[in-house]
């Protein structure tokens, strides 16, 4: 049986932090979100990383399904995309003009991903949800932008929502909002707005927090492809979270439709820090039309990481395996809670599944697991989707499941079944 | 004399980036930008850097003075700042949870920079800015931002202007403009806007593109400072572009006032990516309430390389030498402007030092004196400021007054002066 992990010097370290940081660890790094609860069970430091894992500054060891939040595709500190990125950083990486390595990079986005005509690069997500509405509204002249229930785009104002702080309702004046799955519901939206919908900006199926994950129903996405036709509505795909996991040509390839507009960021390079928007052809005038740019944009190093790493990804048939390990981990995780009387629920893609204890209620009987789980080295949160990498093996997907027995041993001993159950 | 230089392979290349990037090369590093005319005098694609120079595709080299739009501060490949972040890199950068180098470098700003009681971490300068206008809005409750004219103040959409492709008269519906160095119509506009104004958004002083840059007048600071206070207004310093180049101790600093909250980016970490925003702490809670993050914001490696730029410019006292080169510069260039009859002005600080040719009042003298300049090894740009390193040495200074001497030479023979003259 595995001695449960402590936590002092990572308590040490948020006391320190608190005086000088917002929050001590802000946004969903941090405790004060609720994917981490309960907060006692999760280590808040790291020290180093390598492949799969990670080990906290108390020395635990990590097998990590969070993978830097989307970012570690390949493991952490994968060989042929650090001599890349080194190889390039040896000549040079921010300098006044770029390096044609952002050509490169361009080039292989577009003979990669279905629905690119060409790439624009940035440095955040948000940066390229942001710059495809507004490219969106330039080329349309519209001003509204559809939502689906669930969505998460980024921390812009016009991304959050009207009664978060520091948001003002003028951000979110033209944002509406749509059912997932239900294309009766975005019909009737669209033909209420006719003529005013510049785009639709969303995930490829519904990965939210605090809820079983969504996938398209049939037809679905057809459908919406569809709709956004007939009302000349540009159809953006935030593949920020999910690209790289499914389909190396792009979620949207993976669910059988082509997006206008597709996000990236995340999986892109590796962790180097990059994001990209790509698109069509028919939408190259209106981004080029906009102002949009940064001080880091053109970075080199991570143009050469991130082609290191498609080129992997490509070359090993990384989303296969993703698939295949991730439903080796649920199928083994729900096996197991069944085996101690428990209902757990995989939901989402295998490759970025999501969790959840479905025997109460409440959040508590799912959270009191997941706290054993990650004080036995899985780090897993309790209302998050999960994220599989190419380090991680069969042999640390059959490690978890057995944590997983002891961490429902553990659970079952404070909540015994009742007599003759 | 020195022969100009030409640019087949930065040709080449661009050609093959129009095809697959919007625009080829976008934003304030591409062609389209007005900054870079006249457009054939420029090389578009670097292949190294060191120090206080970079070589282009075609093997051209360059004294540098735009330090990639600044991010370069101490030097192209530092050797304290590079050593730095690779042992950082050895051991973890991107990880699911942060490392305690993120709190020894929030730990080090609030240390250095005077106004801060705290640091909140990012990667795009308008992250910050974008953060500062959120927090305003979330302290006082209201919802008007000030800014001055010629602002630049990063893309997100509140920060553009209206008649910009993709923005809405909705985010740019609350941002207010003044004029720079005019108290008395700041006090009227507060004073018409009563109650309702959350934050005044101002870089240091004005660093506009096209124009002469302004410093602040004797006073003008501590004025803005005592109506931001008696009008509950947040008043937030932009030091993107002009931090660390003036005072280590912040901009607010040098000019000596406090600002509330202050941005950071560019030359923060040598180039390496992370933006900051720093503020009082009465506004810790106001920030914290906020939903704000990212995907790459803790990452570990641009902490490091933060910690060794911010100390490398402490312990070299760096600030007082860019202000010496500078200084030795635009005081070399001036007066070679002088002994070949032409009239160079030089405004805005010298470590940060803007160029014009007043000769005449079309911009066409200026762009081809900087034609010339370019195009025998001295980048400059034709209407942007420009910035000095800690690379640059007196000799890589007298060598640039030299080539100033041949470039207006080159000039006078396409302009004869009038006889007699």
């Amino acid at each position: 049986m595995t001695t449960p992990y402590t936590y002092e010097k990572s308590r040490a370290a948020f006391a320190r932090a608190t005086r000088v940081i917002p929050s001590g660890i802000y946004g969903h790094q941090g405790p004060s979100e609720g994917v981490y609860v309960p907060r006692e069970a999760f280590p808040l430091f790291s020290a180093r990383a390598a492949g799969s894992r990670f080990w906290d500054v108390d020395g635990n060891e990590f097998i990590d399904y969070m993978c830097g939040y989307g970012p570690n595709v390949l493991g952490y500190h994968d060989p042929d995309v650090d001599a890349a990125a080194q190889a390039q950083a040896r000549l040079e990486d921010v300098v006044t003009i770029p390096s044609t390595v952002m050509v490169d990079f361009a080039e292989l986005l577009v003979d990669t991903v279905a629905s690119a005509d060409w790439a624009f690069f940035a440095k955040n997500g948000g940066d390229t949800t942001t710059l495809a509405v507004m490219t969106a509204r330039a080329a349309t002249r519209r001003k509204k932008i559809v939502l689906f229930g669930g969505y998460y785009h980024g921390v812009a104002p016009w991304a959050q929502k009207l009664d978060y702080p520091g948001v003002l309702e003028e951000d979110v004046a033209h944002v509406l909002h749509a059912p997932w799955n239900d294309l009766a519901a975005l019909r009737r939206l669209f033909s209420e707005h006719r003529g005013q919908i510049a785009g639709l900006v969303a995930q490829p199926y519904m990965h939210g927090n605090f809820v079983d994950n969504v996938l398209p129903d049939p037809g679905f996405w057809q459908g919406v492809r569809r709709l956004c036709d007939e009302h000349g509505v540009v159809l953006v795909v935030d593949d920020v979270r999910a690209g790289w996991r499914l389909d190396i040509a792009g979620s949207d390839h993976f669910y059988g439709f082509e997006a206008d507009l597709i996000c990236f960021c995340k999986a892109l390079a590796n962790g180097y820090n990059v994001s990209a928007l790509c698109g069509k052809d028919s939408l190259k005038d209106a981004v080029s039309s906009l102002t949009y740019t940064g001080s880091y944009w053109m970075s080199a190093v991570p143009f050469a990481a991130g082609i290191a790493t498609i080129t992997k990804l490509r070359d090993t048939d990384a989303t296969t395996r993703f698939r295949t390990l991730g439903t080796r981990l649920t199928d083994g995780l729900v096996g197991a809670a069944r085996e101690h009387g428990f209902t757990l629920v995989a939901s989402g893609e295998p490759a970025l599944f999501y969790l959840r204890l479905a025997d109460d209620d409440s959040l508590g009987l799912h959270q009191a697991w997941i706290a054993q789980m990650v004080r036995r080295g899985v780090f897993l949160t309790s209302h998050h989707n999960h994220f599989v990498n190419a380090a991680l093996t069969e042999a640390d997907v059959d490690r978890t499941v057995e944590i997983a027995h002891e961490a429902f041993t553990a659970v079952r001993a404070d909540r015994p079944l009742p007599v003759g159950a």
